[in-house]
This record gives C-alpha cells, structure tokens and sequence, in this order.
C-alpha cells in the first residue's frame, strides 16, 4: 500500500469502557447509535468498529444487542462495512463466536496476543491501572476457524511487532489467508511505544499485500494519524479511541473526529476510500452478511444500498 | 528535537527560477518581498528565505538588492529570522560573500554536497532538465569561514544523506559549530527520493543536539511536512518550493502556504515558534545582523520590534 | 553504545528445560557448572547467566542450589559477573526474591513483560507449544524494588519493542534507575521476530545511555549476534539459548559458542569486554555481593579474583 | 532477498589507485590477475571486479589490457563472473566503452550519480583529498545504452540514497531492465555514512526484486560485510576496497580476504554462491561474453569451464 492509494477511514463510534458522563456523544441505543454512524459515513468513514450496548450504556455480548444496532445502522446509512469487536476480557469465546455467527458482520477485530495492558499518570508517578491482556494462540485460533467458516473478515489488532510476526504461523498453517488487514495499535502501556518510527517498522513486519491502519489511543492519536497517512497506511478514529479534537475541544460527534481524519487525509495528497472501494480493498463482498438470517429484510435492505 | 517542541515554519518567498507568469504571487520589488514577508509572518513564520530579484524580477546576487529587499521586510514585519540562500550556479563565490558581509543575515543557507540534480516527467518518459550541481567541499569551507567571521548561522541544506554525513568533518576540523541547523531537501530527482522514511533515516545521521527540518519540492510537499512533525523536525514551505495547496489550488500568497503549514503543525498536536522562541532554538540572536552597518535606522527599527 | 565499543559477551550455561539427553555439556553439578564458566570465561565471556539445578538436573529455585553454583564458580574462575535468572512459570515471586536476598548476584535478570509464548514447526504445521507468558507490571515492581533494597542490577530481557516501552514508568517512577541493561530477546514465537532491521529498531527504543545486548533463541541466534555486533550491541550465547555452532556441529561447551562469539566480534573489528571493564560498562562494582553473607569465604575467595 | 539466500561475493582484485608499495599482492601483469584471481575463485569469489593496467602497473583504459587480463583469467579459472570498471576521472566515455564493447565482460561497473568524494583525516584534522566525481546522468544513459546494445549486465554503484533513487527513472524510461544489480557503497567522505542502519535503509530503496549488496571501503569494511549479510545482501571485498583483514594484518592475497567473507558467511548461517549459481541470479548467461570476437578461444575455453 502505498501514499497514493486510498484510506479507509474507520469509525470507532461507541468503545465499551467510556460512559457518556466522560463524553456526551457516545451512543448507547440502537437508535443513536445509527445517528453516529449517520455522521461518521457523512464525513467520511467507510468501516464503523462496533461494541455492542444494551440501551442504558452498559457493554454486551449479546446477540440482539449486536443485531439490533447493526440493523439500525444499515437502515440509516444504506451500506457501510459492519465490524465487530471480539475483544473482552471476562466473557468466554463460545459467547463472542455465538454473536458473529448470528449476526455476521463483514469483519471482526481479532487482538492477535497477549501483553501488560495499562495506564500510566506520569502526574500521579503510579499506574491508573494494570493488567495482564490476555490473547492466547488457542483463543485466536478458535476465533479465525469461526471466522473463516462465516466468511467474515478478520481485523488483526496488533498492539506490538510480535502480534505481527504472529499472523506468520498462522497463515502458514492455513488458518489464515492473505491477504490481510492489520491494524497497529498504539499507545497502550505495555504495547510498542506511540511514534512515527515505531509505526514504520511496524508497518515493515506486515506480510506484503496485506492492508494496513493505525487506531492511536489517547493524546498521540491525531499525530499516530499523519504518520500513517504519510507511511502510506489507513487510520481510526472514534469516541472509542480518543474524545478530543487535535485543539483540545471534546469532539461533539464521532462525525467531528472523522472529519477531521478526512481533512488531514487529503492535506498529505490523499482521498478516503468509498464503501466499495473499500470493500474491494478489503476482500469483503458485503453478500451474505449482517442479513444473513434475514432474508426479506436483506432484500429490502438492498435496494437503497450505494 | 521531539514532537512536543515548537516548530519552525520557514517561508521561501520568491526563489530564484520560477516567474509571476506561472504564479502571480511572487514577489519581485522590495515593496513585494515585504507584503509577502507580512503575510508568512502573520500566519506563523519565525524565518524567512530569501533569494534576491532586481525588482523586474530578474535573479540577482547584488548587494543592494539584498539589502533593500531585507530592509523592506524588517521595516514591514518588525522582527523575523532573516536566511539568505547562498546557492547559484555560475555566480563566484567572492560575490556571495559580499552580500554576506554587507549585509549581515541571521542565517544563510548553504548546499552541503555534489549531485546531478534533475528533474523527469513520467509523462514525456524523459528529463525535463539534468545537471551536475557541483558544491565541493573547498567552496563549502570557504562559505563556513566567512560566516563564522560574521556571525551568520549557516542552515545546512542536505540533499541526501552523504550530505548530512558531510558536517561530521567539518565539525572535527571547527570550522563548524554544534549546535547545527539542518534541512533534509527531498524531491529533486538525483536527491534521496522524498519518503517519510526516508526523512526518518535521514533525520537519525543528523548529530546529535541539532535543530532539524524538511523542505519538500514540488508535489509530495505537503506529505513531507507531515511527516517531518510527525518525526520531530520543523518544516519550510513557500512559493520557491511549492505553488500549490493540498487541494491542487495555487497558493494566493506564501500566507495561504504558511496558514495551511501551520494549521497542520496544530493538527498533530505541535504549535509554530514565535520568532523569539525561534530564535532561542537557532541561537541567532538578533543583534548586530542586517542593521550593522545602519545603526540610525537599527535604532529606529528595534522599537516596533516584538 | 557505538560499534567502537566493547563487547559484553554473556554465556548463559545450563537454561532449564533442556537435557543432557539432547545436549551432553549442560552442566548440572556445581563443579560442572564451573567447568563449564570455566570455558566461557576463558574464550572471552565476562558474565555467566544461571539457571539453578540440583545435581541430577532438576530445575530448582531453592536458595541453596544457586549458592552452590554462584560459590563452584567463583572458586573456579575467580572473578566474572555473576548473573541470576528469576523467570519461571509456577514459582512463587516470593521464592525467586528468597534467593536474589541470600545470594546476592551481581545482576539478576528481569521479563519486561507479558506476551504469547510459543514454539512452530513449519514442517508440521503446528504449534510444538504455546502458553501465555505472563509477566505482570505487579510482579515487575516487586522484583525491581528488592533488586534495589539489595543493590542487584536488573538486566531487561524484552521480548517485543513495548517491554523497552515499560521501562520509561519504572523509571519516572524512580523504582528504575539508568542506566539500565537491557536485552533485546528474539527468536521466540510470539515476541518481536528476528531480524536484523528489528534488532536495530528495538535497540532504538531503549533509553539513551542504557547498555544493550542481544538475546537469539535458537536457529536464528549467529545471524542476531553479527546484527548486533554491527548495530553497537553486546551479545548472548550459551546452551540455554542454542546448541549448536554455525556450521551446524552441536558444542561440546559452552567455550565452543563463546570462541564463536568472540570471533566475530573481532572480524567486524570490535573487541570482548574484560570482566573489569563490564563492570565498568553495568555499573556492578562486584562488591558486597554472592560472598554477602558469607565473610570469611569471601575473604578466601577474593584473594584470586582478577 | 532474504537472509537464506546465497550471497554473491565479488572479489575487486586490483583496483587503479593503490600501488604494490603500499600492498605487495596487488596484480599488475595478467598473469598475476589470473592468479589472484585463482586464489579468490579456489576461496569463494563468484565475480570478479576489474580495474585494467598495463603490466608495470599503471592504470589502463586500452582494450589490449582488459582484454589480456580477461583471458588470462578465465584460461586459469575457467568460468567466473567478469566484471570491468567504467568508472574514471578524466578518460572519456567512448574509450571507456571502447572496451566492453570489444571485450564484453559480463557485467559492468556503473556509478549512479556525482557527489563530493573526499577522504578526511582525523588525526591531521584536514582533508587528504577532495574532488567533485561528476557522473551525470547524460554520461550514465550512454553507458547503459552501450550495455543493453552489448548485452552487458550493469552493477549499480550507488554511493547514497539519492544515487539508488536515480535508478527509477532509468527503469521508467525503458533504459534500464529489472531485476537490477545494485551494490551500496560505503566509506567515502560525501557518501552516506558507513554504518548498518544506512545500510538498511538504501536497500530498502532498491526497487523489489534487485540483488544487492554492499562495498565497504576501507577500514569500516568488515563490520559492513557482517551488517550485508545479516540484512539479506551480497558482499564485495578485494585489494581495491581493502589491504586488512580484521585482525589488522595486511592481506597476502586477495583470496585472505575472500576466505574471511565466506567465512563470516557461514557464521551467520548463509552460503556462498557458486558461479552458476550467481549467473542465474544476476542473470547473466555467460554466453557471447568476453571471447565474442574470438570463436575458437572461445570454443577451447568453454570446455575446462565448470
């Protein structure tokens, strides 16, 4: 991928952590969360990283959570590449494969190890807090052989150089097949160090012909943002990474974050990437998903689609 | 130098080959270099370089053209870092000396190495032109020498690596003096081929405790400038090396240059030096340049400095 | 640490889940463990890595067993960087501090961090083992703060780039302090993959002025220890990591890999550290250590020491 | 190319500057090349690299030379890659290509791209020599006109970043024909600076799918033999670039120094190519080369060819 292709910009509209006391914007129904995706496609976005909600706020691993804002989403927008977190700490694998086979988004995010995953205040001199992340061979294993039987797509989130050196193996054992859709992850303690030169040799490690992002957590991400762009690779943005605009103001919609992607995006000469284009570069058809079990709706929803 | 120190936006506001038939904001008279100086300033420049015109816009190495060109400005704009390009093909040595010496620039600009220096259009499938741009090691020594004598801060221009490789002699023989400003050229064909990681690399050889940043020719400008702050370094842009915006618009004024330079620089989380902080970083103080050999004027001129 | 430098040459002897059966000089005894010190001190290594065993071969943790080995070499070799694992699965953090308390090693290493560990056969298509090697921030914390309390330098095995990035807390908050020592461990699934361009970029993530090295697990390991010798790092070998010399015969000691080692270093024209001048390089002055609680002994034993 | 592949050492066996007082091995009647030649090829040279001189030593230009010490080789070698400089300061273009056209080695030596080319001592804080080496790209597009008309492979002496960059148009313009061979060359005052980051960094300009390798000149020679190796690239070595092996000594023939290049090969698990082997991958047949003009020497001297 090269600084002439085009980015997919993708909006991480909702996250599972944060609570809309932090951020006014973060959705928590179905509803709202389709007038964020409303929003983030408007300005840009041609992929929405979904954390399921029941309608109060609170994270799910339910299936009808994750239907239900799926369906709202595509009702709103027409199309737009439906991608599921699969990263939780506490609920069983059997829980988060029940929801892709159920609801069958385009593609589902993988975290592809295990680490320290924490927060440091250098202001406090103490961890805000500290655990250990952890992504075993198996799990992933587990998720990729569900995934390759939905023919969902999967999104490998790389936190370090090794969870990119971990795709090899798998790929070599056909559990995997290229190419691929890394994203690096940045700006977790515990995970390779937020910077332009980090991102670059990460980049390096991806499997050639794979297609590759940044999603920067925090401060660093408007920076972690234009480095991507001018190393040639994609960006993420969304209330789930980050609240903040690059002049400090809270974003007052996840559409403000991706305008803001889109702006800097074609600032270094480059242009976002439609819905098809974006599909056709990501090897997902947009057939036989979300819609699945759904027939006349599919059909129905079909009709409007770009 | 790292992401959070300021960076210093330098405007090249005329150059020396291009004309106001292929963009009408280039400065030819005094009045001109003023106007557009005005404009760079307001919208964040700390420095500004100058090549000289007569003011039919004819290229000149003549003293009272420097002269009255820097006087205009200073009289304009109060205070700003004022760089004099060095660089000519078939004008002498002596020459570019003298205007040195008369006129006593905070910074002058100097080549630090040999190259063919071309230009090819895939289009044509051939050079548009190609020369040797010849920049020995004795015309450099003699260049360093007469600025030390004078205390002018040289900037070095590094068109490719061994370039950059070049100031580590200099330095051990002390006709160079730590800490060193240094631009990374990219974008003439025969120079390092304009990449962020090429820049990456190429900021790495650069010693230790320097002040640093890009100059990016033509079309990938506004890709380099992004990367530059996103790898710590400071940025030039202007009318020599660029006409147009990231939206393929020309530039109305070396304002619409800096203003977009600028406004890039606060996107990844950075901020523009003022003069004085730009000044600190360089180490050029201010005192006793341009206005030697004027002390009624330099008088007058320094109360409306900020 | 430039190319100029010398040379650590660490020779970590015994590791512990290997066998006799697969390599017949892993020393079990103490007086085979100071056999084998003997060896590697004698081809150039000035640090010798423990991994305690009891005299049948048995991974042991037991205060007594390290005692024996730390006491058997320095009675044979007189004077070397004594240095003591503390990684292990299943051992209390509590046992592992026990014996760092009573033995005192010049340096005990240190896991920076948490990841999949895990071993692949390309030849069968599996995994020959895979674990979640967890290496908590807490247990870090702990182990570096009796480390302190006993004047113990840490060495920082880091398996990936962000294990370097874990550093930068412990540091600001003074539980860690520079400079450190630290190694880049590669070679195992799971961690950053080996290769020289990753070595290079790995050691550029470690805090200026710290002392680094390279750590190769297995195949990989004399391609690691020339990019190392070239990127101005110091080197690992032993029987822990791999057994066999590049040309494919299996050592009949770790003398054989250290001759190895040593012999590169000297053909890309750097030189082995002696074991005063990596004390020097750590900062281990090689008193009040090992012999601590042992007065008369070590008054006994200091006489030979070099 | 990747670490595993077989690397191509060149052995440049006489170079024009250096005399035999300075280094007693250096060959100056055919005979002599043949038989260092001998030497390197019996060691593991699969090319060797010529600079021509009359039989008293002086450099030559004329066909009779270069065609007398190509005869003279092959009849002593058999089969082994030849390789003739074009490289000269003051001689013109037609005479050197005078002599690949009559004698049509298998490949040629071609420098890039003009620059400072200096060396400078430290000890005498002075420079010993300084010149501007102008190879502009007019000189560079006759040489490779008369290589393609000839069949003759060009190696790309690339002293930086820049000179590696020039080689996209050349490929653009249909002047030149990948899969390329490029050689970095490193250790000249005004070239990139020696060192295996730089290294690392100009291959990874070389257009995917070349061959590369390294010239180290002088001192750094060795440590840059290692850095090639490990970074996936082929290595030169010979009395031209160097007089000493790492140990200090001076060099008794040129095949010391190609034994220590296969050896440092073989350390870092990689093998040295045959002749067939190296022709395959540079693809040069070894057909109508050199004994073009002279059909029945040609016949005879096929025979003893391996």
């Amino acid at each position: 991928m090269g600084v002439e292709d085009p980015v997919i910009i993708t909006c991480s509209i909702s996250g599972s952590l944060a609570n809309r006391e932090q951020c006014p914007a973060i959705p928590y129904t179905p509803a709202e969360y389709a007038a964020e995706a409303r929003r983030a496609v408007d300005e840009g976005a041609a992929m929405i990283h979904i954390h399921a909600r029941t309608p109060d706020g609170t994270p799910s691993y339910e299936i009808e959570d994750f239907q239900a804002i799926a369906d709202a989403i595509l009702a709103e927008v027409g199309d737009v590449i439906i991608n599921f977190s699969t990263g939780a700490i506490g609920v069983p694998i059997a829980k988060r494969i029940a929801y892709l086979r159920a609801c069958r988004p385009d593609v589902a995010a993988l975290n592809m190890g295990s680490m320290n995953y924490a927060k440091y205040s250098a202001k406090r001199k103490e961890f805000v807090f500290k655990a250990v992340f952890a992504n075993p061979f198996d799990e992933i294993i587990e998720l990729l052989e569900a995934m390759n039987e939905l023919a969902i797509k999967p999104e490998h989130e790389c936190f370090d150089v090794g969870h990119v050196g971990s795709l090899a193996p798998l790929v070599d054992m056909r559990v995997l097949h290229p190419p691929l859709h890394v994203s690096c992850v940045m700006g977790v303690t515990g995970g390779i160090p937020p910077s332009a030169r980090n991102l670059a040799m990460m980049a390096d490690n991806i499997p050639a012909g794979s297609h590759w992002g940044v999603i920067g957590i925090s401060r660093a991400q408007w920076m972690l943002v234009a480095a991507s762009l001018t190393l040639g690779g994609s960006v993420r943005v969304g209330l789930e990474d980050n609240f903040y605009l690059p002049d400090g103001a809270m974003a007052r919609s996840n559409g403000d974050l991706v305008a803001k992607a889109r702006a800097l995006t074609e600032d270094v000469g480059r242009r976002a990437a439609t819905v098809p284009e974006a599909r056709a570069i990501l090897g997902v058809s947009g057939h036989g998903r979300l819609d699945a079990g759904r027939p006349s709706q599919a059909a129905g929803l079909d009709a409007p689609r770009r």
